[in-house]
């Protein structure tokens, strides 16, 4: 069997989890990533890959059967998408959701301009976690829907904190709040607070003789990102955060509570968790599944702008349709 | 908007929860239920709807859009969904697992010589455990899979225990066992026997002077069904088994764990669970979502045998793809 070619495009922690991902997959093989930065500065983990200038990407197009585009999705992807999807079919985690509905339109224009493939945001949210807020929105028309976050890293806010002067390095966890997840779980069918639902801890190395206080102060009363939760900062040195706090987690979960009868009197509960070791490690994993997923589409023929809501199950596994029903059904 | 006119073939536990469900459903609309028994004896909750003999279900064709069948897996559906085929889009619960190859294809024969769409195998195992376990692979293929049944009523092992001489009536429920559950969630990967995830506990009404000691015996050591697990067995009273006992709450647990990373060092969890009060409205409600999904492709001109792996999520909502993604992704 011809293996799958595999492009990253952005050589990141992302970047560096779809390199992992793709060794995992035996009907795929990374052909080259291409990054801004020069080659001599990237050192790739996989050994007899090509590190080529993200400016040359297009004489790669033949290359590649899917290219992995692992940018940000502030500034990156609302751009790289479109653009490389002239060239490649393309997968990308973009994660805003409130410009999902944008994003998706320029990458369904750009893709069928080229007749390529273009499957956008893809990992856990969005991605798995919104697969089972539909699934269980489908199943279950009546019945509320909670999503819980962590325990977990969150980049976005230890960036807040680590802008706040005085400031060295941080780490900040996103917290489920154990009662309301209990109370949502039980059926029970809570209104629950921005507060009541998530705890944000933050872990703070402060420069040498920076106003302790007024850190604290500056974080619990930051709006949007704290000011709204309970939040607790723990002041500890450079060595304990690189020793205790040096991974990246999370994870969470979603949860759909809906009844069936006569009259509502049957209740069910549906739940989906992740409990995620390294948030890129996992993201890129499910990243390289739907890569599978859009090159089979685009061997039949297929382009346009896809999401997981679009893409068959069956074409997410290496395995034939008889291997799975026989073996998964 | 045209309402999707479903038919329900047989009015058992799951043919009432098809009924159910479709009403909880907007753009359905049950529009015939068909059954073995004289229509005198068959009580509907819905008003307006005829009940047709079984018999006479081909004169329906054309004023139904999809069939939901309803029968059971031993002898009913493969026979049923084959013939019922030739006739209509049609969607059935067939859970015999190990018979699934054999079913799809001889449904999938029927419906590609009938130009119809026959989905099989729906509801939650075989269905949403198995999607479950499908994606769970598929993101991380360095991993194991674990799927824990309970704590739920199991027909199969309560009319086992009926069987048995001096025994009134029965219900068995099946319980997973927590430590098991929660070795498997701390990613130790064990290698668990059948008695190690499963116990079951059983409530027994004797007839009025029956050897209980032999009756115990009996079910503990019954092969198959019990001898292979940890039984309790406790008897009662017919009215403590009525007031008590008379739920099908079922449901469970799909665990994959995997690794990624450069040496597997990296360890992930993805667990779904459910919690069902009732195992047929439920079982009702899946198929109910895939006899959308039925409706949609039989629309765009598919035809042939489909099982929950082939069928993108985005079919089973009645809402766009426009809102889908701007609300749920």
């Amino acid at each position: 069997m011809e293996k799958i070619r595999l492009g990253i495009f952005g050589y990141g922690n992302l970047g560096r989890g779809v390199e992992l991902a793709a060794a995992a997959n035996p009907d795929m093989k990374l052909a080259a990533v291409f990054s801004r930065r020069p080659a001599s500065a990237v050192k790739l983990i996989t050994a007899g890959v090509p590190v080529v200038p993200s400016a040359e990407a297009a004489a790669w197009a033949d290359r590649i059967d899917v290219l992995i585009i692992c940018g940000g999705s502030a500034t990156d992807l609302p751009r790289q998408t479109p653009e490389l999807a002239a060239l490649f079919n393309v997968v990308d985690s973009f994660d805003t959701h409130a410009r999902i509905p944008e994003h998706f339109a320029h990458v369904d224009a750009a893709t069928r301009k080229a007749g390529t493939i273009g499957i956008i945001s893809v990992g856990w949210d969005p991605g798995m976690f919104s697969l089972n807020r539909l699934y269980a929105n489908c199943i279950l028309p009546n019945g509320s829907d909670y999503t819980f976050w962590g325990r977990g890293v969150s980049q976005g806010h230890s960036d807040a904190i680590r802008r706040i002067p005085g400031v060295r390095d941080a780490r900040q966890y996103t917290v489920p709040v154990q009662a309301a997840m209990d109370a949502v779980r039980s059926g029970a069918n809570p209104q629950l607070t921005t507060r009541q639902k998530h705890t944000r801890e933050c872990y703070v190395v402060a420069e040498e003789g920076a106003d302790k206080a007024a850190i604290e102060r500056a974080i619990v009363t930051m709006p949007n990102y704290f000011a709204d939760y309970d939040t607790t900062v723990t002041f500890i040195s450079q060595e304990e955060l690189d020793r205790e706090h040096k991974g990246i987690p999370h994870g969470g979960f979603v949860i759909r509570t809906g009844s069936t009868g006569v009259q509502g009197e049957t209740k069910h509960v549906i739940e989906y968790s992740l409990k995620l070791g390294s948030n890129p490690e996992f993201t890129s994993s499910v990243l390289c599944a739907y890569a599978r997923a859009a090159h089979r589409l685009a061997a039949k023929g297929e382009c346009g702008a896809r999401t997981v809501f679009d893409i068959a199950p069956a074409l997410l596994s290496p395995l034939s349709g008889e291997e799975i029903r026989a073996h998964m059904l």
